[in-house]
């Protein structure tokens, strides 16, 4: 995020970094710097009723679709790569926020990384902090109605966030990859599990994708903030691949804290365009959504559980011997009555897993 | 290999580069330039009898694994990340050598990549075709002698290939991921087929390396070919995607050339050692391969399969659209009845899929 604002430099104008702000933050967010021309910049469509099939036969919907399913003269369609683990509602509606506390060094530099990114944004868009809190002391309804969260700017947002965190998983998968050709040692597993994460995120945006349309602007921060976040973690985890996984364990703490915000905000009645919104057919397919329960609340539902999943993988690997040891949540194990990490959330251990108990 | 070639400029050699050139094109090597030393340097050690079980228990077994599969106290094992498709005997054996013929220029473009990475290596090694083949209008025999390849030259052959072989689909992967990603486009299925071709590369080198131990500087030619041939790739696959499919399509033409000259020789008698020689748990677990089908010759039978379907897959890619079309190794199609790409051995088309066929 901090290599977006980097990035932006050559458009950067105040009201750009108010968008980019908006995407990571947005609930911090002034409204008296949200001006009609903003929304123009983002040309951000929410469509109410998504299209629920995909055909040929009706151009019109296919010309709405900002991607559309592939379908040709002889293919029907290709399903994800990876299929995605059955997760049920008490399950995912048990997920929480948590925070994993920084032990070590390592523990600490990612921490202060993720801290460092936010404080960047803060600066970048002029936040005060103090600003918002003075208001909210003196009048809360005011101050709700100043920083109160739109559909529109949730899922800007959502886009922007998504589209970078497919990064990391592919860049680690890819270096362990080639690092294992390299140095002539089995990766015992751990490749797949970044690449099915960088794979599911990539289904997050394209989620999202069917629900918005980003702008031109949107378009070229998230460009520009993908060149630069690839090379940094592409070199961070070169240098210290333990220290990644934490960096983005702590990033997917705020994932799970954003998501469970939005989910309170429909329940509470503050997102009213969501309440009728229904999942797109991509989503319903990937997700197996059941019947009934295919609503924009449902999906948030699935997503936040990916994320506190990928939170506790990134802070379990993070607690593992890099080079040495099975990735736990491909391996079988020898008493599989025991709890051990899966792949669904039959066992959530929010913070991760510890070595001595998996290994 | 032309990177190969480069980087190692600093230990060049003439038995650095006669290696190398073993190692590319063993068959055509003069048995004067391999002296005793070049034994020594590669210190390549075949295992007529590996290790079938990895067992805790047996200290000594586990020193004598290069790379042991991973098992801790609480840890069995971890399976592969892709299954293996299951390939038949008869499929296996009527895997043939074919040549897909260049057409446009891209084509071309990706065929003479192929041939002069040759001819580079030729001129290196100081490789002199004329001679070879005058001696052997001479006296066969005795060019049969010279030129003969050993189970040791052939195993460095492999290993070397094999370990540069991993590159392209990885990051081919890479770039169609955070391509998708950054156009916020859906990807149809590529990434799939192109990750799962590195895997199954790796599970190459990985089988070949738990019957021989490359010697250091057979490990540290690996390393600059991997950084020059990765980076070449990085930027072919920029710039166009579809030639550089053909130019892999290209090199597993070789590569099933090359396989295929192994189990004839093996058949003929002249490969003694790997008559005896048993497959390693790796590759019976991960091959699937059955009782009675366990030899280095079933092995081998596996390995040219996998190749021949690299040379369908990347030729049949390279025929598409690359940016709209659906991977069709991938794809559900509307009439299942008739043939069409698969995973497995069922129909195959060595020069690759025409585009009208099957989009
Ligand atoms: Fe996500
Ligand atoms: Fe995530
Ligand atoms: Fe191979
Ligand atoms: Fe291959």
């Amino acid at each position: 995020m901090i290599s977006a604002r980097v990035t932006c430099g050559p458009v950067a104008s105040k009201r750009a970094a108010t968008q980019l702000f908006t995407a990571f933050n947005g609930l911090r967010l002034s409204s008296a710097t949200l001006r009609p021309a903003f929304v123009v910049v983002h040309q951000l469509q929410l469509t109410p009723t998504p299209q629920r099939h995909f055909s040929n036969s009706s151009s019109s919907s296919k010309i709405n679709e900002f991607f559309p399913a592939k379908e040709t003269d002889k293919v029907r369609r290709t399903p994800p790569s990876w299929p995605h683990p059955v997760y049920s509602y008490d399950e995912m509606e048990n997920v929480v926020v948590a925070h994993r506390e920084a032990k070590s060094w390592s523990d600490k530099v990612a921490l202060v990384a993720v801290r460092l990114l936010r404080w960047n944004l803060d600066v970048a868009t002029g936040y005060k902090h103090e600003k918002a809190i003075a208001l909210n002391e003196k009048d809360p309804e005011a101050a709700r109605k100043k920083f109160a969260m739109t559909e529109d700017k949730y899922m800007i947002r959502n886009v922007f966030l998504e589209s970078v965190a497919g990064v990391p998983g592919m860049v680690a998968g890819m270096i362990r990859h080639l690092h294992s050709m390299r140095r002539m040692k089995r990766d015992n597993g751990w490749i797949e599990s970044l690449l099915e994460e960088s794979f599911n995120e990539r289904m997050h945006l394209l989620t999202f994708l069917k629900m918005s349309k980003p702008g031109l602007f949107m378009r070229l921060m998230v460009l520009g903030a993908q060149g630069i976040w690839c090379n940094a973690l592409f070199f961070a985890y070169l240098l210290s691949p333990r220290t990644v996984h934490r960096f983005v364990g702590y990033l997917e703490e705020e994932a799970v804290i954003t998501y469970t915000r939005q989910i309170k905000d429909i329940d509470a009645g503050r997102l009213p365009k969501w309440e009728t919104l229904e999942a797109p057919q991509i989503a319903i397919d990937y997700w197996k959504m059941p019947e009934g329960h295919r609503t924009m609340r449902d999906l948030l539902l699935y997503i936040r559980a990916d994320e506190s999943k990928h939170r506790e993988v990134n802070h379990t690997l993070g607690n593992l011997n890099q080079v040495e040891d099975p990735n736990p949540y491909v391996s079988e194990y020898k008493d599989e009555t025991k709890p051990h990490p899966r792949k669904d959330l039959k066992f959530q251990r929010p913070t991760g897993w510890e070595r001595a108990d998996i290994i």
